[in-house]
This record gives structure tokens, sequence and C-alpha cells, in this order.
């Protein structure tokens, strides 16, 4: 049993402990173990140290203070450039310029992605996930020099942790799993001991919204940004030479 | 440090022992503890264990031997209907019938689906991912009953494991891992390891190949196979209502 799933918090405040190489790198090796396609390992971890590069990256992730904050930032990539070369190096040709390979390729990425979480975490160290590297893929791009086929999946800050923040809430696990077919739930009672968390109140109240749902719908993930943010993605996908 | 993700390989036979409800849901429960975007937990599993539904999927995953040998089937499913349900149900308007919502949904779907393959194995079962699951979602959708804005990212086949196979070859890490910069690498360097393993050879000469990358490229991932089951796959991403 590994503890740590069931303890772990998101963490976005580091304390100023260097996160060495050989402690990342050993964690990396780990992830590599995770299942792949085909065993093609069609992913790339990108580490950003360097405060010019953080630089570049922080606004394209609209500055969050863990980005800023980090020691370490990984950027884990969606990569058929390097298999692909490899069949052009054997004389094969290879056929991953669409959009299959691009999903595959990204799924490999997210499972190299989330073992690494789940090593790093049980070591001690404590990390955020940011959801920005799918709003500005385009910059992203740029700033880490991304070639064709390869492309931004996922980042990672990483530190070790200067907090201990209460762990939020979940639903109820038996309203997400289903028994040989998909059946609808009642939502109104699987999202009512949210709702009633006396921090989702201060939230709504903060917010000034009616409902906690109005937050997400009307706030933080609206329907404009997310149409707008779909076309960057899309477009971005088609730039790497993903969409044939 | 967690050992087994250091030792782990996929297992495709199964023992006839039973994978008990309890620790299924204990596993799953463990899994949803992993990151997600915004607490949205925009992912919904769908566990198949009946000798019918099993028939049902199974030439969907190519009649795989691991498919039919398992006890429980896992599909973990991008899910923004839930919560667009939820948000409905406050008087909010939900707007995540796009693509940004597809792939953030997916990626919550494929953090949770990692964490418990991490889990599990850490608990001493045996699993083995279908990447199937891409190729023929449309029918997956039918035979699982997915409703709009739900759609099968990734397919577990999970039981005790009845073989102890070599674990497979990984590429030197450092292959994989970019500091500041992408920057390509030395291929014929990288591959020639795995190219050098006598199961390789002895795969090459089997498929009677000019080399191992032309097994990928003109016999397993053809580009004519890539780009058909891409059109199939954006297919049923529309059909689930995510392309607006």
């Amino acid at each position: 049993m590994i503890n740590s799933l069931k303890t772990r918090r998101t963490i976005r405040k580091y304390s100023d402990k260097e996160v060495n190489d050989t402690l990342l790198n050993s964690l990396l090796a780990d992830a590599f173990r995770a299942s792949n396609n085909g065993n093609m390992q069609t992913y790339s971890v990108v580490v950003t140290r360097s405060p010019e590069k953080k630089e570049k990256l922080a606004p394209l992730h609209f500055n969050q203070p863990c980005f800023k904050n980090a020691p370490v930032v990984l950027t884990f990539c969606a990569d058929f450039r390097r298999f692909s070369q490899w069949c052009e190096a054997s004389g094969a040709v290879p056929g991953y310029n669409n959009f299959l390979s691009f999903f595959s390729a990204a799924t490999d990425a997210l499972l190299v992605a989330q073992t690494f979480a789940v090593a790093a975490e049980d070591a001690g160290l404590g990390l955020c996930y940011l959801g920005t590297t799918n709003y500005n893929a385009d910059g992203i791009i740029d700033a880490l020099e991304l070639p064709q086929l390869v492309f931004p999946i996922t980042t990672i800050t990483l530190g070790w942790p200067a907090e201990t923040p209460a762990q939020p809430d979940r639903l109820d696990p038996q309203g997400l799993i289903h028994q040989e077919t998909y059946k609808d739930v009642d939502v109104k009672a699987l999202y009512a001991p949210k709702e009633a968390l006396p921090e989702m109140q201060a939230f709504v109240k903060e917010n000034g919204t009616k409902s906690l749902a109005h937050i997400f719908t009307d706030i933080r993930y609206t329907k404009p940004n997310n149409e707008f943010f779909s076309d960057a993605l899309l477009k971005a996908i088609k730039r790497q030479g993903f969409m044939f």
C-alpha cells in the first residue's frame, strides 16, 4: 500500500532547498518504466531551472506563483520526432504525423508524468500540475524550441514543500464508478457535501455568485475562454505536424 | 521509494483468483486523489465483469488474449457530463462541449488511470493497458452506453498475475531528458542497445523485415492505419459533443 497516495495534496510553495539532479534523474528513470504504446516511448521531458527560461515561460503559465517559486519545472511532451528519426535512420518511412499518433504520444507522456508525480511525492517532494500548458502550447513550443512532432502536454512545478495545505475534498467515489454501463447519477446528492463545506460557502460569498457551479461556468472556466483556447490548441497541434 | 515501479512489467495472463470489489474500490478511491483540473474530477470509470459485456467489447479490442482472460476490465473515461449536469442543476450554463474541455478531461482520466495502475501493481495485481481504446472508441461508446460528453480514453485489463515475463527494455533515460531546450539526440546510438538485444534480432527475423524500425512502420503502426483511425477518433470525439 502506498500511503503517500492517500495523504497527498498539491503543493504550491517550495523551500529554498535544491532538488538535485541525481534524485530527479532517478525519479524520471522510474517513471519511464510506465506502460507505453508499443514500447515506442513517444515522450520527452524538458527540465527548466534557469531564471532566463523561467522568465520566458512564466507569463505563458499566467504568472502563477507556484511556477515562479519552483526550483524545477518539468514539461512533459508527446514526442514522435525521435522515433520517426530512428525510423528514417533505418531506411523505414514513418507515418506518425496524424491525430491518432498525437493522442497516443500524449497518453504516453501523461502516464510518465503521473508515475513521476507519484514517485516524487512518495520521496517527500511537492508538486503542482499546470493546466495552462494546454492554453498556451504555442508559446511554450517557442520557449522550449520544440520541433515538429513534439508537443507540450503537461507541466509539473517541483520542489521541497514549504506548506501543508488542507487536503481538498473529493466526490464520493461511488458516484464516479459505473458497473457494466454508464448510468446518470443524482448530481444534487453527489455534490451536496461539497457545496456544504464552509470553505466552498466562503468561496461563493467572495465571488458573489449564485452558486458554487457559477464560479466555474461564469468565472474560472467560461464557454468563450474554452472555445478560444480550443481553437488555439488545435492550431498548435496542426503547427507541430500532427494533423495530416 | 516505491520498489514496484522499478520492477514492474505488463501482465497479460491472469489467475482464476477473483479481484474483489472491496479491493478494487479502495484502489480506485486512492486513484481519485490524483491531481485533476480545477478539482472538477471530470472522469468516470466503467467496470466490466460480465461475460456478455466482455463478449461485446472483445472484438473492439481486437480479441487480445489479455482482454478475454482478465477477470476485470476498467474503461477510464473523460466525463464532462456529470459536471455539466451539476452546473445545470444549479441554474448555471456549462460550456464544456469543446476540444479544450475534452483534452482536459482526457488528462484527468489518464492521471487517474495511471495512479490506479501504480497502486494496483504495488498491491500485487497485474495489468495491461489497451491502446485499442483509441482505435474503436465509437464501438466502445455503444457497448458501454456512454452518453454525450463522456468518452473512453483508455482501458486496463486487471487480475492476479499468472506469468512473470522478462522486463522489457527501455531507452537510456538521458536520451529522453532535455535541459532548458529540446535538442535532437543521436538516434543511432540511442537505439543501438535495443537493436542489439537477441529478442529484437529474433523479432526482425520472424517478421522478415529489413530492420526493427520496419516492423513498426510497415506492420504494427502503418501510416494508412494511423490515418484511418485518426479519422475515426476525431469523428467519435465530435459524436460525443466535444467539438463545437
